[in-house]
């Protein structure tokens, strides 16, 4: 059961003009699934995009990078789950630029103007053939309506389709977000999310498409871990399809550009901690957020060293206000210079530790209150400086386990 | 159950001449355990210690520097388990000293004589008044032959005592080597282990002790990692009585030195081995085998990476050989230039990957014979350079989160 999080209205999700989505199924890995996903997107569209940081990315990851620096402008987006066409190869790179020759044919575009995306399983051939075969069911599909179910058709290990929407005011239009997001293991992205699409028609400057995806990214997906496994498939997409009727944003700092970035920002923080709400095995939120650094660095160090620890993550399970192992955590984060004497440690409003000993006003069962709870907040002063960071993460359960012994079979 | 790893059998565990151990039930956090060891040192005995890097190192690691620094002469170390006594601030320091001052006026020695020890929960203060009234206990139980006792004394959630005893020939006399250590969560040591002590008869000049700590941890514990959580507390002591026949040791890398640090590393390896084996929920014994680095620290980083994966470790769990996961850590291990296309997989005999892609001729049915078994070698060539290093872990199970989930209730 995802934390606090529900399955998307269909109705709430508003259509982005310029942009269509069709489902189908192809059979990729299994039969009667939704696991083909096509996004078409009207000429004249900025496309910008950031890929996971894993060295071992996965052929579709590469093929995108290449596509979008060959700047032909992307006009559609194929994505298919079942299978990851990660380590596989040069035989991978072929196979992913073999579905976006198939799908050019069929809408009259050039190959390099398609945005391949794959998600499931490493280390097996891409069954190219019956994605092709599959590729006219989701054409005819093709609708501005149906962002619900292209969430529900690039799920993996997901429970629930993740998608928001949002309108905001720029230059006296209005203007449509629209984002969905998957993933719920192997989730630490360094760049961006296992796979999140947002899409508006506001009209900004295309040289801006790219710092804008950075940006949103790094507020968003690059704040989230589950397991600290970055996976090989990690991508983030945003299209501005311009057709808003607003003057064309020429900064993102400008008061049109700040409108438009602060509301894109909330939809993908959304989708962001969607996955985490819905991690593999997740029973909480937890935010962590680290305070009094010397460096945004050093608190996003320390941050992920507190969200990845087993023992932190089994004692949040549990309920257990075992914080000492917090405190562990933040001493084996890697700053080299850290004086414990400076830590203070907050879970909400309970405060655990002061310098670096348990505070001696700290009731065991004020701590156990906030453990119980489904969202909590861990704040923790480093007592060096005044950089802070949050970073999002969820509790290690048994369910976890399972999930991931049980993930291919 | 820990994999392929017994209980020692007393009788096989030699005597080290000028070390006598007592060991007694002190209730310091529940009764009826023994909970509090005491080692005896004879004078004119040489003893070296690696610590935690932890930087939220416990009490008892700090005073540890500090007397070790002092050089009067160590003459006794003092373990309790139930309370690790990290995260006390200044309180917990003076609860260590005054541990250290209780013991030494019973032995009529100096408090900075003494190397203090304690495992347990985090953050909770040290009941000094309990582990004074049981110290007259641990005294009169001090005897050569105890190690047994002690290897029992100083356990927490590992579910079997850890001993190796060896005896070598040096300099055409006998040296003997016993140790022993505990641990099995909040493991990946760095510089040492949760904790674990070596003594030999050898005579060694004591300027030798310390760089012998560090050669004989950085082979054996900095080589193991269960869940990645570095402890706060991890101790390693090496005791050199001084005691054998031989002339004294005056060079690692003499024919003698070699010959007792050859022993010596065999015990210590065993000994860290066996905190592997005894992992929390561990149900295989896993190696990895990192080469064809540039160098040992990224083949090192790399080892790590594979270890610590929550996904890696889940499939080994399930003798799942769903072997992409392991190049998905390969690539997020933080090599910026690594070059996929150059990496090859083998588990045990079976050449999974080549150049970064499935090797043609790997079959599942192979990978799956290994995934059984309850040791498995993953071999990771990097193609860019010479370097190797090995590193030893665990898998992960339900098992992991029980313990973790219930560990101080």
């Amino acid at each position: 059961m995802p934390v606090n999080l529900s399955a998307p209205d269909p109705a709430a999700l508003f259509a982005v003009p310029g942009v269509r989505i069709g489902v189908a199924e192809a059979g990729v890995r299994k039969a009667n699934r939704k696991d083909l996903t096509v996004v078409l997107i009207d000429e004249g569209s900025a496309v910008g995009g950031v890929f996971t940081q894993n060295r071992f990315c996965a052929a579709p990851v590469q093929v995108c990078r290449d596509h979008l620096a060959a700047n032909y402008g992307i006009r559609a987006m194929v994505i298919n789950t079942g299978n990851a066409n990660a380590g596989t190869g040069e035989d991978g790179l072929m196979r992913t630029r073999s579905t976006c020759i198939a799908l050019a044919r069929q809408l009259d575009i050039a190959p390099e103007q398609i945005l391949p995306f794959s998600t499931g399983v490493i280390m097996e051939p891409l069954p190219v053939d019956r994605i092709e075969a599959g590729l006219p069911a989701a054409l005819a599909d093709a609708s501005e309506n149906h962002w619900a179910r292209a969430a529900e058709g690039i799920m993996t290990t997901d429970t629930i389709p993740k998608a928001f929407s949002q309108r905001v005011q720029v230059g006296g239009a209005t203007v449509t977000i629209t984002g969905i997001s998957k993933g719920a293991g192997m989730i630490r992205p360094n760049m961006a999310t296992m796979l999140g699409f947002m899409a508006t028609d506001a009209k900004i400057d295309p040289a801006l498409i790219q710092p804008l995806a950075k940006r949103l990214a790094d507020a968003s997906f690059n704040r989230v871990t589950i397991d600290g496994d970055t996976s090989t498939n990690d991508s983030f997409v945003v299209i501005a399809t311009q057709k808003a009727a607003h003057a064309t944003i020429t900064s993102l700092d400008s008061p049109e550009g700040k409108a438009l970035v602060e509301a894109m920002q909330n939809v993908a923080r959304l989708l962001a901690q969607a996955i985490v709400r819905d991690g593999e095995g997740a029973t909480k939120f937890i935010t962590i957020q680290v305070e009094g650094g010397r460096d945004a660095a050093e608190c996003k160090q320390v941050a992920y060293a507190v969200a990845h620890s087993p023992l932190v993550k089994t004692a949040f399970y549990a309920s257990d206000p075992n914080l000492g192992r917090i405190l562990a955590a933040v001493g084996y984060a890697g700053i080299e210079d850290l004086d414990q004497t400076g830590i203070d440690l907050f879970l909400d409003d309970v405060h655990v530790a002061v310098k670096g000993g348990r505070n001696p006003s700290y009731r065991e069962e004020d701590g156990q209150r906030v453990m119980k709870q489904s969202e909590i907040t861990v704040r923790i002063g480093l007592g060096r400086g005044h950089a802070s960071e949050t970073v999002w993460t969820c509790d290690f359960s048994h369910e976890y386990v399972t999930i991931n012994a049980d993930y291919r079979s």
